[in-house]
């Protein structure tokens, strides 16, 4: 519905601050893997009033990872990777995130200090070494699972690819970042195909361009076609008034609403 | 591992096959839905040899829709999307498709005899004959779950967000595209941190860069770190040789693998 996806909109007078996603594996593309960290990113960078606006996924390939990164880094306020910063030959996100800046990529003391509350001496070898190789200005986030840190440098958070370490990851970056208002929504669950609710559905967007209509169905346990309809925006009440004036349009021609929850 | 996103690579004399998904719909965005659809797609492209390189996510805004399209359709020899295919005032991918190829859309008097195969004419809603309307030139992908058609216009496929009607789709149409050689796949579990690994890995994936060699750690039950090592090559027995010699260099190492699964 928000069709903009450049910096510092205003919506309502509140600063809006927009997000992308860069997954990195040639595991979620051969499908041997599913991704888990997209959702779960979206959901938090939602209760931070953060807008995500683009997701991609590229294979661990350095000059598809610099061109995602260029193209998403310049269109949103943050860009979130995943996957590529572990020890073995295939990790190549930092340095791939190094060439992007155009900055140099070392050995950091810090990422080392890191890993020395996890590895004794001996444990720190040459291949974990690599997961202390941090591009040159770019700030650590510490984790507590793995100890080996991701990092953020410019509008950049390099996470990785585990969800438990990723999830980690962003606990630690989230209240570092810019927050924005927070998106509310408000559900309600109509037993009926979609085809069936759209003329009113239709209708209460076109008076209402305030409040993001989206309409989603899916089939019961039963086979039967039933949609969710979902009202965004970032005044409760105005949510509710608007749901309550599409729930008259609806009953107007004999369809109730099963279930309203507000978020 | 394979960095080129053209069109007619060639690989060991087969001719390979590119593809990439489009997923189009501001709930998976905001975090409301999960999407797995692109996890399903995946699988399916590999067992038909089509090899995925790209996935991009973007909101339901006919700008975005049509930027993503024009970059993935030129990258790659098709592109599938999903979602914003139904009969609300939010499904515009179809209006999208044809503003992207240039081509008028109107009502397609085939689509409307597939609706007519669920609804009556009294339920041919002005809603759900919006279903119908199909860029000029497309060819239709019937399903049963719904009866609202996806379609196909040059290499573009555009199927529905709901994952069972996805799925029927996708079924529908994979057999109407070229197919390349089936990647096989070969896994090792290694019940140790992905770091002590490492050193092996890299040196036989420097020696046999004919197999692509990944490494996928995870966090076992009890919470220990463990790693999946996956082969991927055209040939099974070119993967086992790879992987036994691989085993054979964990065992200098003191290192035993777990189990080994070849797909």
């Amino acid at each position: 519905m928000v069709g903009s996806a450049g910096h510092g909109d205003t919506s309502a007078g509140a600063q809006v601050v927009t997000a992308s996603i860069l997954v990195i594996g040639d595991e979620i593309l051969s499908g041997r893997t599913a991704d888990v960290n997209v959702a779960h990113i979206a959901r938090r960078l939602d209760d931070c009033g953060i807008r995500l606006r683009e997701v991609r996924i590229v294979p661990d390939a350095q000059d598809r990872i610099v061109g995602a990164l260029g193209a998403l880094r310049g269109a949103y306020d943050y860009v979130f990777t995943t996957g590529g910063i572990g020890p073995t030959h295939d990790d190549i996100t930092a340095d791939a995130v190094a060439a992007c800046f155009n900055v140099a990529i070392f050995v950091d003391p810090r990422a080392v200090d890191e890993l020395r509350k996890r590895y004794s001496e001996d444990e720190l070898t040459p291949a974990r070494m690599r997961m202390a190789r941090i591009p040159n200005g770019a700030a650590l986030i510490e984790n507590e699972v793995s100890a080996a840190p991701g990092f953020m440098i410019g509008n950049v958070i390099v996470m990785a690819g585990v969800p438990r370490i990723m999830q980690a990851m962003l606990e630690r970056v989230l209240p570092r970042l810019r927050h924005g208002a927070r998106m509310l929504s408000l559900s309600l669950t109509v037993p009926r195909p979609e085809g069936e609710v759209a003329s009113p559905l239709a209708e209460t967007q076109s008076r209402c361009p305030d409040v993001a209509i989206g309409s989603y169905p899916f089939v019961e346990a039963d086979g039967r076609l039933a949609v969710n309809i979902v009202l965004r925006g970032p005044d409760a009440q105005r949510l509710q008034r608007v749901a309550d004036a599409l729930a008259g349009s609806l009953g107007e021609l004999g369809i109730a609403v099963e279930s309203c929850s507000q978020s």
